[in-house]
């Protein structure tokens, strides 16, 4: 049986570090899923990442509910969590953020593509979810299960989704990759931009997608070590 | 009654959290209406935001002149302050700040429009201050009381007002609501800016704008937490 | 008599003012003309701004070559400042810098037009001095008195001059006056390089740099007071 | 005999400056060929540059495989480094990188031009190497001989050869040289970057270029002291 503390431990080191490289600000949230209770996820009450400490996280269930009385304030977003897992078993770690690298994407309705190696990690098609299509107008947010449910379906079975005029959600198989693909999206977005002031852009092409999205553990588990040193 | 070393506190708190934020710089401004007397506002004597400490907050008439004889010099510009609270009375605290971010679309005269959902908090439209309008050539700034009404009139009942080639003013209904709309301006204005290099922009439905600009206090009081534990 | 080691405590945190703001980086040299020998000037030996202390200044004479057999490596460019004393009686400090902020405008030929309150302490024009002129092709430093003497031709009665692919000069009446002078020049170059982005830029009017020009000294007491105790 | 120490030493500090500076992240490596045994180099084992300490630092041939078995896991793209010693005789350092400022041109194909002082270091021509042109799709890195060899052609004479995609390769005569000129390309390519969104532009001469590239060792020592000390 896993022992709890480490993924308690490695969820609070992935709050710091997405704060600490730019990802997260005072909003935005990562959770993973409880390895031993698949159908639960651990996620921090509401507080923003920089700040979150082990005392933070508790355990909800596929209805992004607490399992326990919740004694503090919770996220109003916790239904992107509940509902991708329910709808991705192949999905162990989410983060949802708001990143200045990716906001004008969201914005401008500009895809995402990949243009360096790491930006392979993405998948090759980075959906956008617009809440007007189901919803009409909202306040932007994803604030119950219907919401959530909507927007896994557009997430559908891709690594990151757009969500328009608001931010972005990211999966992974667990939070090292999680992390690291939620990272080099954001570098991969910038590169993106700047490249298209200095003229067209060709992404890399499937083949090359294809080879890149693996990234070998051991790189991952690199940038990890720097990004977690800086935080610890 | 209030317990006044609490709003000293807040204010003084406010202006290094506009300044550790990037709003403030050498210059800029925020006071606060006294909640005591409305008649009356608290603004530090003239300093660098980075630098105020309590002893640095006095007190103003709507006037814009001290209370007391002042033992300090005092902000050239603080008639933005007393005007807009004289013709505004819903407004409890106010930012006047060259944020880098909102600086270009002073000077372009573009307009600022929300493109996501804590930007709608400056309300629908931002309207645009031009100097030249009633005093034709000045310095820019905005130094006694005829110049601070008509940026009061320029500001009408809107939430933020740009000042052609000089920067802007912000008010809130209390100083949490004023940071945090100060603040998400600014990351407003840099996510417009970068979206318009990639494209056409769509701003947010009116319907959007709304229902966004209604952040839950709870949302506001987790960035002050995250923006004045960087500062304490 | 001036207290000579006052003067040289101004030129030592000029300099590393001029490093924290992010003016000066490994290269640049900034100067002060001594108060009591209007024929020398104090500028440091050869190093990073960012690293000078009291003990590297040293005097030079208006040929800008050392009054005191020097024991450490001199800058190579240090003909820029002896050049523009010697032709500007008025100036009393002169920075040489390649700011990130300016650069763009020396490479693209871009006029540097003032379009904040601030950036009118440049004055309406900024010159753009072309080594080719009088030189041909060279390295693009000042190396020697004829290219600080064209140098000094070029930037006339002005206050800045812009230097093709290589950098900007500026100059002040006093330390004070200078060090605001550069900051508020590249805070308004980042100004004006983004409103290019967003529209055409209608700069000041005349009348406008006019009255703005003229900050009141205690406006740039505010700004060294701020930025003299980051590096303190 | 040269202490090996001491060049180790070096090492070290090119890999902590270059962290610093911008040019490294978590990926990217930097190394010296051994001053006793010109058929070797030094480069550490698999870690991120800012982490990198003496220890870490190991012997390779130029096959890029280690002297000695090696007891941590290697860089998988150390095959840069062999295959550019052993094309290169007169190249004594050599640094990969995937810099921010460097990467839109890598992606866009926008040449990338000397167009200040410093980045005459580059060489009037940076060659851009496309892996596809040899070897189809791959995922972008050079994980064998072949593919060191193929970017050594694509190298020729130059200093600094981009990557399609990926991300650069600068060499140099020694390991201060080496990181002048890997920082000063990056602050070239910005400022590029910056012009071009100004305007034309047209880089420096052919005859600037030649004259401007000879930096003078002195002018790369202040800059090395300046970023040695910041890491220190």
């Amino acid at each position: 049986m896993t022992e709890p503390r480490t993924v308690v431990q490695q969820l609070v080191t992935a709050n710091l570090i997405l704060a600490n490289e730019g990802v997260l600000d005072a909003f935005g949230h990562v959770s993973v899923r409880d390895p031993d209770q698949p159908n639960q996820f651990l996620l921090s009450t509401s507080k923003a990442p920089e700040l979150v400490v082990a005392q933070d996280i508790i355990s909800y269930g596929l209805d992004s509910e607490p399992v326990a009385p919740p004694t503090a304030a919770l996220y109003a977003e916790r239904y992107i969590h509940g509902e991708i897992y329910r709808a991705r078993p192949d999905v162990l770690a989410i983060c949802h953020h708001h990143s200045p690298a990716v906001l004008p994407f969201c914005v401008a309705g500009k895809p995402l593509v990949p243009v360096y190696q790491h930006g392979a990690m993405m998948g090759a098609h980075v959906p956008l979810w617009d809440s007007r299509d189901d919803f009409g107008d909202t306040n932007l947010l994803v604030v119950n299960s219907e919401q959530g449910a909507s927007l896994a379906r557009s997430l559908g079975d891709a690594k990151m989704v757009l969500m328009r005029h608001h931010g972005a959600t990211v999966v992974g198989a667990d939070l090292q990759e999680l992390v690291f693909r939620a990272v080099t999206a954001c570098k991969n977005a910038e590169f993106l931009y700047r490249a298209l002031a200095l003229g067209a852009v060709e992404g890399l092409t499937a083949g090359e997608v294809e080879k890149a999205a693996r990234v070998p553990p051991m790189a991952m588990a690199r940038a990890w070590q720097l990004w977690a040193g800086r935080v610890a």
